[in-house]
């Protein structure tokens, strides 16, 4: 074949979800079938890169220092959801259900994988809390152990008085993350939040 | 979120086999989760647009006027394995079957997607087999009704008289029981089927 090729089909296959056969049709449909395509989407991806990056208020996705959600008039900033990472603040606002801000942690506490509170976007999240301009943190973390730790972690060390904390409730199934939920069942999930601790 | 972002989720989506959820999940892990990988994808992508281009002989993947297949000299250059496609190709030479040479028709006749002739890599296939030093053509397209009038029409337009023509078996996979397989297979593989012991 070619050594170009192999390496771009390679280096697809590193990608999550791609496996051998599928990194290959990309390839082929990128180089063959569709030539047009590729530098569309080298465009898209270098434009991406150096536009996108994350708000400094919420750890969301931003192409300026505050997203579009942080500086969204029409959204109640008292009301905050935290999230594990940004496929789950997507799903969530595909919802339409929460009406708040938002606060992407971009993991959870894992002692295993080495992922402590300083490897979290914590400190940000403390300072939030901190401002007294918060009403209400809504959990929206996954019902694992990790997020179970997670969420005990922010409730006893990071949420003053005056704070109410509460946890997005049943419909997600136990084990499933909140990207992998359609809308209806995070709906319902937003609406039986209950108080946590 | 960012429309930069959207862009690129909107670009991947294109891509064959990928749907919304795994072309979110792709352009998070390139713009958060790994973006050193997103440079690296960059550069792939430029390299193969730039160095892949179609052998002269067969019309499958090269990086010179020929490709490596075409050029080894182990291979037997009297017989030629056509292929619908590049991916055809690429399976072939995964199972090392075919010691010959191959040639890639990149589609195959369908005269209501306006698909003739012309819009297939026929014409170099007429040369090569006009050229007296084949011995034998493998007819390796599926066996469905475009594949059947693609063999139809290279049997009958472009091999001269010496040339073997054969069409590559059907029947049922390999480990694949009689139960699972569906009745088009069935059939084929009822009618090619040869005297046992």
């Amino acid at each position: 074949m070619s050594s170009a090729f192999e390496d771009l089909q390679k280096k697809l296959k590193q990608l999550p979800g791609l496996g051998f056969r599928s990194a290959e049709r990309l390839a082929l449909h990128l180089l063959v079938e569709r030539p047009n395509r590729l530098p569309e989407l080298v465009e898209s991806l270098q434009r991406a890169a150096s536009q996108v990056r994350r708000c400094t208020v919420c750890g969301g996705l931003a192409e300026a220092e505050v997203c579009g959600i942080c500086s969204d008039p029409e959204r109640d900033p008292s009301l905050i959801c935290v999230v594990e990472q940004v496929l789950d603040q997507a799903a969530l606002e595909r919802s339409s259900a929460h009406r708040g801000l938002y606060h992407v942690l971009h993991g959870k506490l894992s002692p295993i994988n080495g992922v402590g509170p300083e490897e979290l976007n914590l400190e940000s999240l403390a300072g939030r809390l901190a401002s007294g301009n918060i009403r209400e943190l809504v959990l929206a973390l996954p019902n694992d152990v990790e997020g179970e730790a997670t969420c005990h972690f922010i409730t006893e060390n990071l949420v003053p008085e005056g704070v109410a904390v509460t946890r997005i409730g049943f419909g997600l199934p136990s084990g499933g993350g909140v990207f992998y939920a359609d809308p209806v069942t995070l709906k319902s999930a937003l609406e039986s939040r209950r108080r946590y601790s």
